[in-house]
């Protein structure tokens, strides 16, 4: 017995993204200017992002093509592995078939840079010198720092303050690709300070690390912002995971019954969901769709449907989401990439609309499955990760009650090379879980914006 | 401009090993009993490894098949990427063509796992239920806690204090993988105890902990030793990283001028190495092979060759090597796995018989060429691969100047995810050289053994 590994060709490489917005039953909601709440326009965003990226935004061509500069790049790690997990089923004595993509090959060790390239790329054709970011574990922040280093771009990384502590490991491979990284809340911004100010001990958060970001960028003619998740482009970069995914089950004779990754933005989920809502829509496909949170920072199970703010100072434009509220301080649990207030207008309208499934899952559940997948395939994953592996496992241990033979795809998005303390203290019997308060709601619905 | 990958289709994969013996002009030295010192027989070697693994260890056969259980694990990450770093060579703006074999892409991130995975399996075979091995930076360590737990073998790890204590990280993934790791010196083994009673604060070293894995294994029915270098059987093992290298280089319709990698007891630098020697000897070739050291631990450039104990307590096997003495405590470098106080026997006999060159660089050399390569190729490497990136941009360099096209090959043993910490102390300018002091070869050789 073991794993197989399927390798797609290079010129097999899809040359262009899925953009779901051709095929959407209902158009998006538009986002709406901060200030003064009306619909925004291309020139609202101008500030902060290249023109290419905000034509991608709002696009409604089906297929974008990918710019041969960002192909090269993408080829150095891409076409990424599928992997059908063996090792895994045999563990689990279950008659499903498990696949995962493997989304740890690339230099910063996640999907992250498949949005990372070709963002930095476009600002550097619009002769962009500099880019402000935040980043919650340091996944997004380290990708976008390779990605700058590419193409010779200054960066400034936000990274939220429990993470910058828990992960020191992360900062240095920022710096490691010259990226400057500093803890936020910081001194840099008014954001920051004014948090600072009412608690010196503020632990941050991914809404005020953009908030830091988009106000730098705001301030500076050389600067834009780059944002690692949530947006419609970013996921649309994503969508060559599904892409590849396709291609890479037809070379196994097979269809996924399931299709399952973590949302915490929603930009891996979002990039390997999206191409299978498309053969569900349009193919006559009848695939499971699930998106897996941490039961600590729930957007899509416990939160409202609402226009709100997508960071702290409300600086970001307002989009239609499922949230918890902008001034949401989820605990500081080990998936620092699943800790976003909100989730990407995408997945949250895909959600709404009955496209999708989404499950919440605790933190110790997630690492016991971690554990389970390391001493069966091998890879150590993600804390992120591990929240799609547990659903992966859930499923095909109820396959194997029902003895069906399910096929159970889940994106592998990233290592857990640099969460090795939090392996440590999930053995040594210290982790705890999280349940998020259902008070909270409220409090939720109270800060949304007044339209 | 963009890195281009080589992808060996899987049926390509070579199926068996490359034995070098087969090939030298003259035999190896035979190894000597640490206490009569008469030449090792099989049987002497029978308490401590699986008789397959003996019979390797001594063969004169050309090639040696691959069983195919190892065949199946190796498949889930090998054949491994061949590069062209086309990015680093436009920023060296250098004529030369640099390849580099990308061997991170096992789980435990190095080309370790392609002798801890036979190894694991001959023992598994042989009805071995507990291994024990030593580890120096933990690439190994790890490789063999990964291989245990394919096969469902107990492992303990004794790994040298200064790096235990350096590299937290890699403990916790042995432990991932329900390796048991102590520092050595620890209190569990007669050795250890001895060395901690002299010097409580002892940082332990390579030599140290072998003592103590030997000695563990002799002490117990069940239970096997395992060496993740310097042995014959375990440089076999990773010539697969050669065999593959020259199917590769081909695919790229070149063949390498210079093939380099770094050397501690000389395993990666034998797997890519030893194929090339062949074709050497064999083909009418002529290509520089250099092992690449550090300056801190140079057993090749400034050691003896001499026949002298493997390890601090004189129990394992006595082997004619170019050696520093077994008691020679290497300082806090972080390149752990360049740490050993000898050099494997194969690599030793090719040196002396002048089939290939052998370089020591320093150590803040070494990072400053690792960050090079990181800020064109992407990938951060491990401080021992670095020591290989430093003398491959030297010779690009040199290139340069010269305005040669040469080939240049080197193996990218690792990554360095779990070193980030060395880069920090580098880039912080806090990093130092260490030299190896002149007047310690005499205490080298006043410590061999009498024979």
């Amino acid at each position: 017995m073991s794993t197989i590994k399927y390798i797609l060709p290079e010129n097999e490489m899809p040359t262009s993204w899925y953009n779901i917005q051709a095929d959407l039953p209902e158009p998006l909601p538009p986002y709406l200017h901060p200030l003064t709440k009306k619909p925004l326009g291309p020139d609202d965003l101008a500030p902060l992002f290249a023109m290419e990226l905000i034509k991608q935004e709002v696009s409604q061509e089906r297929y974008i093509n990918i710019p041969d500069e960002v192909l090269k790049i993408y080829r150095q790690f891409r076409p990424s592995p599928l992997y059908r997990a063996r090792l895994l089923e045999q563990m689990l004595d279950t008659p499903a078939h498990i696949y995962y993509k493997f989304e740890d090959v690339s230099p910063a060790g996640s999907h992250k840079p498949n949005s990372a390239i070709p963002q930095a790329y476009y600002n550097m054709k619009e002769g962009i010198k500099r880019l402000t970011t935040e980043t919650g574990a340091g996944q997004w922040g380290s990708s976008l720092a390779l990605a700058c280093s590419y193409f010779d771009i200054e960066l400034k990384i936000y990274m939220v303050r429990v993470s910058y502590e828990q992960k020191p490991y992360r900062r240095m491979m920022m710096e490691a690709w010259k990226g400057k990284c500093v803890p936020s809340p910081s001194l840099d911004t008014n954001a920051g300070r004014v948090a600072l100010q009412a608690d010196p001990n503020n632990p941050g958060s991914l809404g005020l690390a953009i908030s830091e970001a988009v106000e730098d960028a705001m301030t500076r003619e050389d600067t834009h912002y780059a944002l690692g998740s949530v947006l419609n482009h970013v996921l649309m970069h994503q969508t060559i995971i599904g892409l590849e995914c396709k291609k890479q089950v037809e070379m196994a004779g097979e269809y996924p019954d399931i299709v399952i990754a973590c949302a915490g933005g929603g930009s891996n989920f979002g990039g390997i969901a999206m191409p299978f809502v498309h053969d569900n829509l349009k193919k006559g496909k009848n695939t499971r769709i699930v998106a897996v949170e941490p039961s600590s920072c729930p957007s899509l199970t416990k939160g409202v449907y609402a226009y709100d703010y997508g960071d702290v100072a409300g600086m970001a434009p307002i989009a239609k989401m499922y949230t918890l509220g902008s001034h949401f301080m989820p605990p500081p649990v080990h998936a620092g990439g699943l800790r976003y207030h909100g989730m990407s207008p995408i997945v949250s309208h895909l959600h709404k609309l009955g496209l999708i499934e989404a499950r919440a899952v605790n933190q110790l559940a997630t690492f016991e499955a971690g554990l389970t997948f390391a001493r069966s395939e091998g890879f150590i994953s993600a804390p992120e990760t591990n929240h799609a592996i547990r659903v992966a496992i859930d499923e095909a241990l109820k396959c194997r009650e029902t003895g069906e033979k399910k096929v159970i795809l889940f994106n592998h998005s990233g290592y857990g090379y640099f969460d090795m303390t939090a392996y440590d203290t999930y053995m040594s019997g210290k982790l705890t879980d999280y349940e998020y308060p259902s008070d909270k709601v409220q409090e939720a619905q109270a800060g949304l914006p007044q339209l």
